[in-house]
């Protein structure tokens, strides 16, 4: 498959065969959410799209480093509470029997599924557009220099409209 | 609207000249996902493209004035329990402290960002479309007379897809 | 799988007499969400789309039967405590007095709207593809055979990005 994928990216620039483009909006911080962002970011990637991800809200911190937030009070709050990197990310399911994150992790290993944290990585090297969303930066109190190596630089939901317009894929999760 | 969109399809302006237009289903009455919701419509408004909003199950509050609601007594009981306008959206993540919209509230507000309701009120404004799901209405009880000025008339599934066929991004929130 | 879609981009049909596909993820296995999962696709199936539906993770048991599944200990946990079929499903809203699903159910029937049950079956009959993800059967331990007739054979991410950059209509729910 990517070796079809591969030949068809050598064979055309012209306007119908150009290259495919996926925008994913990311607003949630959930576990299960942004696993199957990046798997869908990724795979994009590996067949040849040009992908970007726009982390909004809850979603910033899939690309934070495991730093301390906030100036204020109640970013402070934030960043006490919601803070930390995408490994501290819980499932959407909090009636799971609370054995959630630790369960899940357990058994993607025991099928050679990929970490979470080594998915994000995987996109940046597969160069996966990671753009974070500058209003929710301001809200919530999360500066740039907290982001991982490889985040661009933070724009605006026209960026991300923009992108959107150009794409034939876009999900919101 | 099927005649317009025949008519369309022979008279209107060439694919490259044409508005380029969007389509959300808001099925969350979420505080943050609502927000992302109309930050996103009023953005692509602005941007010129021709915006439509589908509301439908929790989403409807996000349109609907601060009244009762319901007919049956399962009726009256969503209407008193999820009942209000759009004011009394919660963020999504409960486990957050319990401060939810009110911190988020106030730490917009330190940063100049419109409230949700404004927000809305903007997006009537700019002339996105606002379109209740009728199905949703039914079943919930909340009839049309309880959705505030500028929300358009109800309409089903299909007018949704046929929108959302001719957008060139679609969200699903 | 990519030369039938390069054959059928050479010798289809011209662009404008093309069917319209519609693909839909289903990570979640909210009541609410599937509702509107199924009533989108059926919709999309009756207005003559081509409708892909990809399940994963939490989607998953909406395509199950009512069997029990787990091999290992944490798949047989998740077995039993996410188990059963589409009927078990319960609305996002947990703070929603508890009630949730039954009291849905009696305000739909109510207002002639078909089961959630129903809604799933008359989507194969209409011929949407109801497809699940591989990686997510592996990890919860959810065999093919424990699917309701119907159900297509497991897929990658690769056959639904393949599906979705050739929809019209993507939606991620």
């Amino acid at each position: 498959m990517s070796s079809d994928v591969a030949a068809g990216a050598i064979a055309g620039p012209a306007p119908a065969e150009r290259k495919k483009k996926m925008t994913i909006v990311v607003m949630s911080g959930d576990f299960d959410k942004l696993f199957g962002a990046f798997i869908i970011a990724n795979g994009g990637a590996a067949m040849g799209m040009d992908v970007t991800m726009f982390f909004t809200f809850w979603g910033l911190r899939a690309i934070k480093k495991n730093v301390r937030t906030g100036k204020t009070l109640f970013g402070k709050m934030v960043g006490a509470m919601y803070g930390g990197d995408i490994t501290k990310s819980n499932p959407s399911k909090f009636s799971f029997g609370g054995m959630g994150r630790w369960m899940f992790g357990k058994m993607m290993a025991a099928n050679n599924v990929a970490k979470l944290i080594e998915l994000r990585d995987m996109a940046v090297m597969l160069g996966v557009g990671l753009y974070p969303c500058q209003m929710s930066m301001d809200v919530m109190e999360i500066p740039h220099e907290t982001f991982i190596d490889g985040v661009k630089d933070a724009v605006g939901v026209g960026f991300m409209l923009m992108e959107a317009e150009e794409s034939s894929v876009q999900f919101f999760i």
